[in-house]
């Protein structure tokens, strides 16, 4: 399914999930310079589903925000508090009118961070929840992944500049102290808009190294760069990507046992980086 | 690639693109009966592309927004007029920074549709561009279409009440008046991220009737749906999608023809819809 030119057309973007340590360096230090003096006072979390998010909202002893924070129509919901001297935020996706269920996919997440950053104005975004992780990159049922970069592996568009645009691609805030302190494993984390996927689908998640499969990542990264806002991912496995059970038989088992990893974890997370800069993390 | 169990979940949605009238004419009462009333004066207009918008700028005579009224970082850029009497408000999604093309995509679909629903206040958005067009549907090169419904073809969520928040149908305000009037062609547009499709992609479009393939009509009736506003498409063919050309080829070719063909049309749109309730289209 995948074009010998739609596989040229990847090849630029391949850098960012690539092992090529040059690179990655140089990636890592135009961040630096651009980041590293800020100190983190002031944290948004970015949670799809209610049923992921409550039990973090409990865990940080946040409390529900006066609706007018985000107002209506907006259908997000948020919470606030303090945690280890940082004011945290914490924003779930709210619910479909039509079928009330989660307001999941790029398209909320892209509403919801805008319009949460634009209120909350944080020094940095985690985009969290939980995920479908790659046995072939080390990942198993409740693990956490930090994001290394958020791309998409759902938008084909295969003209000059076009084709990179719809990669979509997003360092995220590099962690090396936080994965080690809270022995976290890290990946490149992969959004798009269906639990399933295609053989195209994962031609290009294999493409670009991707450790994590998720729904919200990379649009909640294009909407953190377009404040030149500092981002990265914690995600939980629900289900194995490359395994052989479907993707939403192992989710709806896992789920309660993903979120309770993040629970335990997120506020870990947040101790860690709260007043230190972004250099440090 | 569908299974039996997706193509059971589909089924409730294919009913905002089948042929049964009763289930049409309940849904258009229905529709009515909460917006007919609504005389329209302020017309949104939302653009994807630079190259589609200009012209349109030009043939309504519309000037350049103070970037405050739409505030950065939103990569929109709005243009504003009077039209027929009619205060006419046309939004493009701005440029990719990294990649300098333009912000196609339900992404900035959703955010761009949000952001200047809430700033214009509009009594009805049209989503307007170029899209691929089914020969099977009657669609040839430069043909205008209007939307009957607007639907997602690449959001695949299997678990019950999610399966149809991905589908994510949304009537479009029926207009049997402006079609005759105009002599436009109609039909279900449908979304997806991809300039082409996978296999997947093309048994959902023809499950749901599609008859115009496009990038973000069904992101742009989500945030419109959110405010309660009502909204069409005017679609004009850049490329054939169940021909026998690739859509990258053809779009370029015809890119500047439908552009044409929607500058000539959207200004007599405008005429017939202005100072009408929405009863009356």
């Amino acid at each position: 399914m995948t074009s010998p030119r739609k596989r040229d057309s990847l090849e630029a973007d391949v850098v960012v999930a690539s092992g090529d340590e040059g690179l990655a360096e140089q990636q890592q230090e135009k961040y630096l310079a651009t980041h590293a003096d800020r100190t983190i006072r002031t944290i948004l979390l970015l949670v799809a589903m209610e049923a992921e998010a409550m039990p973090m909202v409990q865990s940080l002893g946040l409390s529900a925000d006066d609706p007018a924070v985000i107002p209506p129509p907006a259908p997000c919901h948020s919470f606030s508090g303090e945690h280890a001297g940082a004011q945290v935020h914490l924003v779930c996706f709210g619910k479909c009118k039509a079928t009330g269920v989660d307001n999941v996919g790029t398209v909320p997440a892209a509403l919801t961070a805008y319009l949460a950053i634009q209120a909350f104005k944080p020094n940095i975004v985690i985009s969290t929840g939980t995920a479908g992780g790659f046995r072939s990159r080390g990942a198993s049922i409740a693990d956490i992944f930090v994001s290394t970069a958020m791309v998409n592996h759902d938008r084909r568009i295969p003209i000059p500049g076009f084709d990179k645009y719809g990669v979509g691609a997003f360092d995220a805030v590099p962690t090396p102290h936080l994965q080690q302190a809270l022995g976290l494993k890290a990946g490149v984390v992969t959004s798009g808009n269906s639990l399933d996927y295609t053989a195209e689908d994962m031609a290009r998640m294999v493409e670009h190294e991707a450790a994590v499969k998720e729904m919200e990542a990379a649009a909640v990264a294009w909407s953190a760069d377009l404040f030149g806002c500092p981002v990265f991912c914690l995600k939980s496995v629900t289900d194995i990507v490359d395994g052989d059970r479907p993707a939403q038989e192992e989710f709806l088992e896992n789920l309660h046992k993903a979120a309770e990893a993040l629970q335990h974890t997120v506020p870990r997370v947040v101790e860690f980086i709260a007043g230190r800069r972004l250099s440090e993390l």
